[in-house]
């Protein structure tokens, strides 16, 4: 493969047109978006808007006549296709790890005479900690944690566990987990599950109703574009949303929040996982972000990101010189989200050294290189040159440089 | 009094500079900033900073070099000496609403030989769902609640109480609860307390290190101006901050958080009141909003404060056509906060039909009209032109029409 390959492949993507809808300049490589996406035009327009006119004009009387009252359920909704879920499932509020918390603590409630909630090692941590925080209040009789290998999920599955938590793609690896056979080998066993979505949506095609998914959450600032640290979401199967009893029981998921009862009385269908006031800045950017996938078939969309990876791997196979970067990610693209990662003695040097050329990527510690490839703003050239752009640090031992040694506090 | 003294108190008004550091029209009278707070130019600029600049162009970045990963921190600490605070006690994070969470959760284990919250029947009813969410999930037999009318509150102090939960300014009243003495009578009893700040950040003097308060929570879009549904703080006497063991333990409040280890060690300090990745575009912009207080003087406030509700309280008592209006304030301007609410069978009529003649107040059912009065942008002739708009409306019956008939979800 040469460039004049890659010219091609950037000419003929049914989703090249998509890169002007963001604010991305032009020599940047941004290879990080399944950490945090890349501004939308319709998202910096509609900030402005929030702030300028909402806010700054109609002010209190925004709540209706902005509709910001309705943002949670809207958000939701928009997101809903994406994830093969039909209306009246979903919802926007708080983050991935509160809303969780709410999850968890139903799903524990709907299955009272078990215990467990099982997981994978490798796991999000932050997805474990939650459950830890849940037990230690609950007491460990009727919240316990176990977690296993991924090999072991499908051996662990028996009639102690309450609740499978999982991630659909590990957040290192960009393992997929099959969701579909999980969830069906779950339910065989009498066991609720609870997908963490955060690496997968406005990624790789999903069907939640399709799949007899009972739970899941998911993130607003990953591919879904919704601005730093986003508001998160929840999906809830039509079929468990009369079981809910969620502890965070805030006004907002009042079925009657303006009529000031000293009794919670909780709201039918989704708006019942509301808790407190939403950051209505936040989540407007979010609504706004989604209109950029109003148009995008999502097979298409995982198409490219497929093919993204599957070149960016190739090129750096190719490159002798790259042999040091041992693959942590499945080799095949089918079994992978939209991420491909490496481990590296100087992983954290290298990844700094990038970044300082025009190329970011992120580090995850102890010793992992990660890149994201988010197809509605990449181009194949850039896959390209960032490989070059790898190689040339690499061989030349431009990360060794002392200024790329570990001192900031995230990366 | 007259116009002509009216408009000498706006000329000689300490504070009359600072209504130029808000975007608002000149012919708004806005008597509802105890409900979403102006925009703050400061604001305004911040948030086409953090859009365009810090996200647009630095992106992922921003953690480090824009610092977003410490605003929880830095915003906490801007709200400190408006509340008497030390540095090293206050966080900004999620609601209100999960917030009390996990002080109720923190209190309930410090005093694990007790199970009752007592609070109080007039509540915001939201912080008691959330006393009524804990309770459900963890059990009676470790969690109960228990309210009384205000005037029982003393009395019902006894060592059966683990924790006294209270608003320091009535939502709806705007009496002031005599924070110091109720906390020196529960701590007499063993009890741990915890003030909602709602109505009183930015409105009202406060001393928590001095008045020895345990726990406070308190929200940032009301006098805080920190946009719709501004992220929260909370406030944590640093006496027991080692004693916190709160049950969303999130990944932002793990002591090293990108270390992603499998088990959840709580940050020291406040730090590990944070659970979820923080929404920072809201949390920039009430950053950004707090600005406005740097030169502010508390006590010039509250005075200011006082004065403007002390002048519309006499203008209505002195127009005999106002005579419907009953007050359901305290009638001494120091036992109030910075609101006062009449009640009215047609209140909520007589609330739109203000809305449309330029003066935003608000309805609180069942019937009850809520004046706001925020001495940062408001004027003295505002309050004048107010009570001359309010005493047409009632005086012609223009509230009477049928379009302000009850419609609206929020109000």
């Amino acid at each position: 493969m040469n460039l004049n390959d890659i010219l091609e492949l950037d000419k003929r993507d049914s989703l090249a047109y998509k890169r002007d809808q963001f604010v991305l300049a032009d020599d940047l490589i941004y290879l990080d978006g399944n950490s945090l996406g890349a501004l939308p035009i319709s998202a910096r327009d509609m900030a402005a808007r929030i702030i300028e006119k909402q806010w700054g004009q109609d002010l209190i009387r925004s709540w209706n006549i902005n509709h910001w009252i309705d943002l949670p359920i809207d958000v939701g909704e928009k997101i809903a296709p994406l994830l093969g879920a039909a209306p009246g499932q979903l919802i926007c509020c708080d983050s991935i790890s509160v809303n969780l918390f709410k999850l968890l603590a139903t799903a524990m409630n709907m299955r009272r005479e078990r215990r467990i909630v099982l997981s994978q090692q490798d796991n999000f941590p932050a997805d474990l900690y939650m459950v830890q925080g849940l037990s230690q209040l609950c007491g460990s009789q009727s919240c316990e944690m176990k977690i296993v290998e991924e090999s072991n999920i499908e051996a662990a599955l028996d009639e102690s566990v309450a609740v499978l938590m999982l991630t659909h793609v590990n957040y290192r690896s960009g393992r997929i987990h099959d969701m579909q056979g999980l969830t069906r080998l779950a339910h065989d066993k009498g066991i609720l599950v609870i997908w963490d979505l955060a690496h997968s949506a406005g990624a790789v095609p999903l069907a939640l109703d399709d799949w007899q998914v009972d739970f899941a959450v998911g993130c607003g600032y990953k591919y879904l574009n919704g601005g730093p640290g986003a508001p998160a979401f929840i999906y809830t199967a039509k079929r468990h949303q009369d079981q809910v009893r969620q502890p965070l029981s805030g006004w907002m998921g009042h079925r009657s929040p303006f009529s000031f009862e000293p009794e919670y009385r909780a709201a039918t269908g989704m708006g019942q996982f509301l808790c407190g006031t939403p950051p209505i800045i936040s989540m407007g950017v979010l609504a706004a972000s989604l209109v950029v996938f109003e148009d995008v078939d999502m097979p298409v969309l995982r198409e490219k990101s497929r093919r993204l990876g599957e070149i960016f791997l190739q090129l750096i196979e190719d490159d002798e010189r790259l042999g040091e970067l041992l693959l942590v990610s499945p080799a095949q693209s089918h079994d992978r989200g939209s991420q491909i990662a490496f481990s590296h003695p100087r992983a954290y040097a290298i990844c700094q050294a990038l970044i300082d050329h025009g190329v970011i990527a992120d580090f995850r510690a102890p010793d992992v290189l990660r890149f994201g490839f988010a197809p509605l703003y990449l181009r194949y050239r850039d896959i390209w040159k960032s490989v070059q752009i790898l190689s040339d640090i690499i061989t030349s031992g431009r990360h060794e440089n002392k200024k790329y040694s570990r001192q900031q506090k995230v990366t």
